[in-house]
C-alpha cells in the first residue's frame, strides 16, 4: 500500500469512473463549525459511492481466465453495488451475500445490476463466511470489502482527487467501516503531507478500529449494535490495524441517532440525500468531538448517496 | 441585459451564493444521448436552485430604505424559496403567495425561510395578482420571478460559471417556465460565442414561448395543463419574448410522463434527486427531439433539486 500504487489504480480505473466535483460548504443557515470545509461529492460516483474504485481497480488487477467462474461479495450495500457493476462490466456471474439488516432498497439495485443476491445469517461476518464459502465451492474470485490490496488501493484513488482539489487542507475526516478507506486515504494523504490529520469516526455500537486501536491489534466485536450497516464490521484486517495505528491520530465515536440528524442536516442545507456513513464527518463536527484550531481547513467526503437516491431504471421514484 | 450587466451581477452576489459543480456525464449505463454532455448542478444551490442567484441579486440592487415594508413574490415554489432566503438576509417580511399546485414540501421548506405564505386562486397568474395586489396595498418591493431585470440578470450568472467550466460547448439546452433563465443564458452565451445554439424546453401543456414566437409576441395560454409548476406560466414579458426571438434556435415541448421519466432516469444513474424542469433536458434528449451533429458538446443544467431533497433543520427524512 504505497502512494505509488494508488497512483497506478488511478491510472487504471480512469476510464471507468466519474471524476466527482468537490465543493466548500458555503451559504448554510447552520455552520457545523467555523472552519472552512471541503467536500468530495462521491454520492455522485457511479453506484452511488466511492466503493466503484475499489472493486474496478480490483477487476482490473485479476486475469480474465480467473474469472470464468465468476466473482462474490459480502456487502451490507454500497460495495457490493461496485463488485456487481463490476461483474457487469466483466459479463460474469456476480453473487452478493448481504445480511439481514441490508436495506430492501439496495438490494432491488443490487439485482439491478444483474447481481444475484443472497441474504444470509444475522451479521456481515455470517455474509462473509458465506461469501467465502461460495468463492471456495465455485471456484469464484472474493473481492473482499477491506481485506483485499487491490480492493482498499482502489478506494484510495478518492484521496489523489482530494488533494488535488484542495491541496492544503489540514484535518482529513473519514467514516470507517472495515477501514479500507481511511487506510489508503492516509497512505496517499501523509506521503504528500505528513502532517496531515486523519481523524476515523466510527458509531458507538461499532467501534472496529477504536477497539482495535486500544487493544493493540484486531480484535473481534463481541456484538454490534449499530444500525448503520455501511458502518458495522466484527473485526479489521492485520493490513489496515498497521496503517491505521501508524496515520491515524484519533478515533471518534457517535451515536446513530446523531448520524440520523446529521443526515438530515446535510438535506436540509445541502439538498443531497447522503448515506448515515457519509453523514459521520458532519455528525462529528455538530457534536464538537472533533478539536481543531481556527485555521484548520477540512477535508471529508460525502462517501455514499443514501437508498432514497438509489434506483435502476423504472424504479418508482 | 447585457454580458456586463450579467458579470457586474455575478461580482457582486458572489458572497452570497455557492460556487456548483459541472461534472461531464460518464459511466452510465442508458446514455441519453452519444454526444458528451456537460451538467451544471444547481441543485446543489443554496435553497436548491439557481433561483437564489436572481433573488440576491435583485434585494442586492434595491436601496435598503425602499425594502422597510418587506418583499413579496408569487412562485409555485424555486423562486420563493430564493425570495424567501433574500428576505430572511435583509431581516425584512417576506410573503409568498402560490397556486394550489404547489408542492406541499416547498410550503413547509418556505416557511423553514421564515416567510409568510398564501395559497390562493387556481393557477400561478392568480398567486401573481394577489401578489401585486399586496405590494401596491403594503408597500413591500415584488421581486418579480421573470419580469423583474435585476431577478433575469442574476439568473445569467449561472451561464457564466457554465461557461467558465466548458468554453466550448456547441449547444445550451434550458428548461423554460417564464423564460427568465433562458433569456440571460443566451444574452451571456451569445455575447461570448455567437455561433452556439440555445434550444428551450417547454412542457407540452405549457408551452408559452412557444406558442409567443408562433404568435409574434407574448399571448396569454388560453389553459395550462401541465403538472409541473416550475414550468408552468400564461404569459412571458416582452423583454423575455424579445430575447428570445433573437437568441434562441427553437423550443421543443415534451410531455410530462416524460419529464417524470427522465427525472427517474437521473436518480437511476446519477443519485440526484432532480426536479422536473431539472429533468427537461434529458428528456428532450431521450426523446430524440433534439438534433445534433455527432461533434456537438452539449452543456445544460440541473436546475434544481426534487421536493424529496427539501427539508428545513428538524424536517423528517
Amino acid at each position: 500500500m504505497t502512494l505509488a500504487a494508488v497512483e497506478a489504480a488511478a491510472a487504471r480505473i480512469a476510464g471507468h469512473i466519474r471524476p466527482t466535483p468537490m465543493i466548500e460548504l458555503a451559504q448554510v443557515r447552520n455552520r457545523p463549525v467555523a472552519n472552512r470545509l471541503f467536500l468530495k461529492l462521491e454520492n455522485l460516483q457511479v453506484t452511488g459511492a466511492f466503493k466503484a474504485r475499489g472493486a474496478i481497480n480490483r477487476l482490473l488487477t485479476t486475469p480474465r481466465e480467473s474469472l470464468q467462474n465468476g466473482i462474490v461479495t459480502a456487502s451490507g450495500g454500497n460495495h457490493g453495488m461496485a463488485v456487481a457493476r463490476a461483474g457487469l462490466i466483466a459479463q460474469v456471474p456476480t453473487t452478493i451475500y448481504l445480511p439481514p439488516n441490508a436495506s430492501p432498497a439496495k438490494i432491488r439495485a443490487l439485482a439491478g445490476w444483474d447481481a444475484t443476491v443472497h441474504v444470509v445469517g444475522e451479521t456481515w461476518d455470517d455474509a462473509d463466511a458465506a461469501a467465502r464459502d461460495h468463492a471456495e465451492s465455485k471456484g469464484a474470485i472474493y473481492f473482499h470489502p477491506f481485506k483485499d490490496p487491490d480492493v482498499v488501493i482502489g478506494q484510495g484513488t478518492v484521496a489523489l482527487e482530494m488533494l488535488s482539489a484542495v491541496p492544503e487542507a489540514d484535518v482529513y475526516l473519514v467514516a470507517i467501516g472495515g477501514g479500507g478507506l481511511i487506510a489508503s486515504l492516509a497512505t496517499v494523504v501523509h506521503a504528500r503531507n505528513p502532517k496531515a490529520r486523519i481523524i476515523g469516526i466510527e458509531p458507538v455500537g461499532s467501534p472496529t478500529l477504536h477497539a482495535a486501536l486500544a487493544a493493540g491489534g484486531p480484535v473481534r466485536l463481541e456484538r454490534q449494535w449499530t444500525r448503520v450497516a455501511t458502518m458495522s464490521c466484527g473485526m479489521t484486517a492485520p493490513l489496515i490495524y498497521d496503517i491505521v495505528a501508524k496515520h491515524v491520530e484519533e478515533i471518534v465515536l457517535v451515536e446513530d441517532e446523531h448520524l440520523i440528524d446529521a443526515a438530515r442536516w446535510i438535506l436540509a442545507e445541502l439538498a443531497i440525500r447522503a448515506d448515515l456513513s457519509a453523514a459521520a464527518a458532519i455528525a462529528a463536527l455538530r457534536l464538537g468531538k472533533i478539536r481543531l484550531a481556527p485555521h484548520e481547513r477540512i477535508s471529508t467526503l460525502i462517501c455514499g448517496a443514501d437508498d432514497a437516491a438509489l434506483g435502476t431504471q423504472g424504479t418508482a421514484i
